[in-house]
């Protein structure tokens, strides 16, 4: 089985169209046509009002013909009223392509503690609705509508061919607030491989597992962070194992995208850990790397301060033992093992020229086990405190 | 029962000695005197051969009548050879003051991954042993000398008038790689308070956990940090209740030093969380409050985005409900109340003012339960992003 990587993003799949706006920033997407829908949350505790509502549609359709999403505001911290807000922009989009306001999504981004503005919304639907497309201009400018901080549009497609054969198309907002358990981010992805609610949303939860949930930014979880999938169920005998695989890899490109667009981000951080006695272990270690301030700052400045690196996996709380912990570099052709065994090692230069790479590889090897995880985030610049120090409520 | 702040720090307490020196980043500081000695360590699974030496001394003699503290190393990831180096530095110490070798504490602060200098840290040794002294400036000088990143030299002492009183003297380091469970800073308290080693222990714990556990600088935790609470016994019949609310408050007034020599700290944040369920809940939601680099950055920028406060707390695992929370800002004189119930609240012009000041406080209300938690943090700024891409492996 090979993943082809096609032109476009969700319009790929045919039968979606999409259009969107920007004004400022406050922009306004909406996608149309669909199916059997599935969809992964935040594990904030607080959820926008958008949120709430898209969850109960799913729960009681099933189906998703339409998403209609906002930035500038996340309809989070406003009570009764922003779900009721929501269930109005449902309710219009749903008059106007005369499909049940229950298979209508909404997603929200932006400034928590503010109303959505209907006036301005209205006002932007009436000025996008006419020109839902097909074309994948029509993706792009989804992509577009929905940033927030975020420096480039994310948008993804793959085909799988033959007579099984299937397309996933996706595209996907975040910078900031990204944290692992999906903060601030919103991804919509459609496929036409035909399969039920409960396959979908199985494949979903794996998906995002490991890709969107290993990615760090800065740590913090949003009120509003969805991943949707949506069939069009217009191909049928898709092989699940070859959904599972297409779909893994539109989510880790769409993570990775993320994590590289992360707000200030000069650089983007790959950590594998391996050797761990648990799956959970990797995981926490490679979290736990990559939230770290220190290893983001150093990485920042081109300092291979493998030190932080080691505390890090330290305090992670994973199982290690110092003689037996290594750390490569890795980046532009280059490796450098800067720790084996608990050794330093002198590979120095090599690891100052590795981290001089806009792309750089953590390796780690705990030495204990045989479980292993992997991860991506960013490094922590001037940009990121400007960025989020002048972003205004 | 009175608190009376007096001049100096360690050398407060009546026999203790000590002297200082700094040369570059690097410094030796030596401390004389003591008795019964109490510590606690930090949660990295990885310890420096320092703290691993200090550790086994306290074990086998429950005794300290010298430490020895250098910093720009931190002899961590040192191995084997990282313990011999500091069993040397203490059998040097041992052999000059003519006591036990395993009453000479030992605590290193800077580098990891590499080993002491013995050459620099004997000609040290040289330049300061005959310096020991017990003024108010000999004190000061061991607080410089185990400065890394710090701006400030941090110290404090306590008397305890009447015939039952007492004196508590403290010196600590720590900006960088702060973080709750103690990270990478040293504090050592000196008191002529006549009390058992568990008593002493107990009373350490509770201390710590109430102020430097809840200091948060940006989350990291290193493999050196420890408080040493040392007696020398020569006032008896101290009151516990007494000794325990004086050291608690020696142990908050250096915390709240560390918190606001924060690595680029321009401000200083105090996190007030009540009405929780539980203790655990409070003390959950001011950590992550701390922690958050969103809210740490809109303080820096002087932005009272509440919507960051809020939604911290709500994914810091602790129980909320929307309709129920309640966040005011304070500083400078001025309160505002942001959001009350749930409901956004229009006292941002307030709400600005105070985050122009250089001391803010949070002050959180859940709203479910009884239970309240305090800390201390900084914001996140630019110098911050600097210190830490610029200081060097």
């Amino acid at each position: 089985m090979q993943i082809n990587s096609i032109n476009g993003g969700i319009t790929a799949v045919e039968g979606v169209k999409a259009a969107g706006i920007k004004k400022g920033k406050y922009g306004l997407a909406l996608i149309s046509g669909g199916g059997t829908a599935a969809c992964v949350y935040t594990k904030n505790s607080f959820k926008s009002g958008s949120l709430l509502v898209t969850n109960e549609h799913i729960a009681r359709s099933g189906i998703c013909n339409a998403v209609i999403i906002n930035s500038g505001c996340a309809n989070a911290f406003t009570g009764d009223e922003g779900i009721r807000d929501a269930e109005k922009i449902c309710k219009m989009v749903a008059q106007y392509l005369n499909i049940p306001s229950e298979t209508v999504l909404i997603a929200s981004t932006g400034v928590i503690g503010v109303r959505l503005d209907m006036d301005l919304i209205l006002s932007e639907f009436n000025l996008i609705k006419d020109k839902l497309d097909s074309s994948p201009d029509a993706s792009s400018m989804v992509a577009e509508a929905i940033m927030t901080t975020d420096t480039h549009p994310k948008e993804v497609a793959v085909e799988i061919r033959g007579s099984n054969g299937f397309v996933i198309g996706g595209v996907a907002k975040g910078s900031g607030m990204i944290a692992p358990d999906m903060a601030t981010m919103l991804a919509f992805i459609y496929t036409d491989a035909a399969l039920d609610h409960k396959t979908l949303q199985a494949a979903l939860r794996e998906a995002v597992n490991h890709s969107f949930n290993m990615t760090v930014v800065d740590g913090d979880m949003s009120t509003n962070d969805m991943v949707l999938l949506v069939s069009t169920g217009r191909r049928s005998n898709v092989a699940i194992t070859e959904f599972q695989a297409a779909l893994s890899h539109v989510c880790e490109s769409l993570a990775k995208m993320i994590a590289a667009d992360g707000e200030g981000a000069t650089k983007l951080i790959e950590v594998m850990v391996r050797g761990a006695v648990t799956k959970e272990d990797a995981t926490k270690a490679v979290k736990t790397i990559l939230r770290s301030p220190l290893v983001k700052t150093a990485i920042f400045g081109g300092d291979p301060n493998w030190g932080r690196i080691a505390s890090a996996i330290g305090y992670s709380g994973a199982r290690v033992q110092e003689d037996k912990l290594s750390i490569e570099l890795a980046g532009g052709g280059l490796t450098a093992s800067v720790l084996y065994q608990g050794k330093a090692r002198n590979e120095m230069d090599v690891a100052s020229r590795i981290f001089d790479e806009n792309e750089i590889q953590i390796l780690v090897d705990i030495g204990l086990g045989d479980e292993e995880a992997k991860g991506w985030g960013c490094d922590l610049s001037y940009e990121y405190v400007r960025i989020n120090a002048e972003y205004t409520t």
